[in-house]
C-alpha cells in the first residue's frame, strides 16, 4: 500500500458492496467507465507484459532503470481499474465476463491478490536484488492470469 | 521529479530526437502506440478533469484524500504518453495534429511544461495547503489546454 495515501487507497480498495466505490459526485457514464478500466489495462500491459515480464522471463535484457520506472507506474496503475467495474457497466461491450458481477467477492479477492503482489514487488524493487525482483514479477504475472482466466473472455 | 527514479524519468522525459524514446526492444505497432497514449489521456482525464479540476474550481466539495490520491496517480500518468508519439504513428487515426511531428521541439516544450507543473503540484500536495493545491491544479490545467489547443484537433 502506498505509504503516502493509506486512507484514500483503503477507500478505493475496500469500498463497499462489491468492494469498489466511485468518488462521490462522479456520475460517470457506463461506456466511459468501460473505457477508463480498459485504459488502465492497456497501460498495465504496456509496462508489465511489454516490459517487466519479458525481462523477468529472460526474453529481454534486464534494465534496472526501466524496471524501477515500470514498477512505480504499475503501483499506480494497479489501483485504477477497480472502481470502474460498476454494475451499470455489465451490459456494455467489453471482455469482462458476467462473473465479475455474479461473483463480486471472488472478483474482489482476485483484484486484491494482484494488488498485494504488486505491493510486494514495489518493496522488493527497492532492494535492487535483480533475482528477487524477477521472481516477484512472475508472482504478479500469475495473479494477472488468474483474474483473466476467471473474469475475462478469451 | 519522482525522487525514487531520477535516471529513469530523465531518460523518458529527455530522450533523444523528438525528445521521446521507447524502451529498447519494444517494437510496438503504431496502432498499439496510439491506444497506449490515448489510454494515458483517458486516465488523466478521469483523475484530473473528473476529480481535481472540479474540486479546484469549487464545482465539487474538496476531498483531501481523493485529491492526494489523484495527484499521486497523475504524477505517474503524466509521464506515460510521450514515448508513444513516435513518427510512425502520424498516419494513424487519432486527434493528434500534424504539428506534433512538424514542430517536435514545441511539442516537447508543451509536454515538459505540463510535467513541470505536475511536479510542482506533487510538491504542493504534500504541504496539505488546500488553497495552494487548488491554485496549482489550475496551473496544471492551463498546460493541458495549451497543449491541446496546439496539438490536438477539436
Amino acid at each position: 500500500m502506498n505509504k503516502k495515501l493509506p486512507s484514500a487507497c483503503l477507500a478505493v480498495v475496500l469500498g463497499t458492496g462489491t468492494g469498489y466505490v466511485l468518488d462521490a459526485f462522479a456520475q460517470v457514464k457506463p461506456d466511459t467507465l468501460v473505457k477508463q478500466r480498459q485504459a488502465s489495462m492497456i497501460l498495465q500491459s504496456k509496462y508489465f507484459y511489454g516490459g517487466l515480464r519479458p525481462m523477468a522471463q529472460g526474453k529481454r535484457p534486464y534494465d534496472a532503470a526501466v524496471a524501477s520506472r515500470n514498477i512505480a507506474f504499475l503501483e499506480s496503475l494497479s489501483k485504477m481499474a477497480w472502481d470502474s467495474f460498476t454494475p451499470d457497466t455489465k451490459d456494455e461491450k467489453s471482455r469482462a465476463l458476467p462473473a465479475v458481477w455474479e461473483q463480486p467477492a471472488k472478483f474482489k479477492e482476485a483484484g486484491d491478490r494482484f494488488q498485494s503482489e504488486v505491493t510486494k514487488l514495489v518493496a522488493v524493487s527497492k532492494s535492487g536484488d535483480e533475482a528477487a525482483i524477477k521472481a516477484q514479477i512472475l508472482a504478479v504475472d500469475k495473479t494477472c492470469s488468474a483474474c483473466h482466466d476467471d473474469f475475462r473472455s478469451k
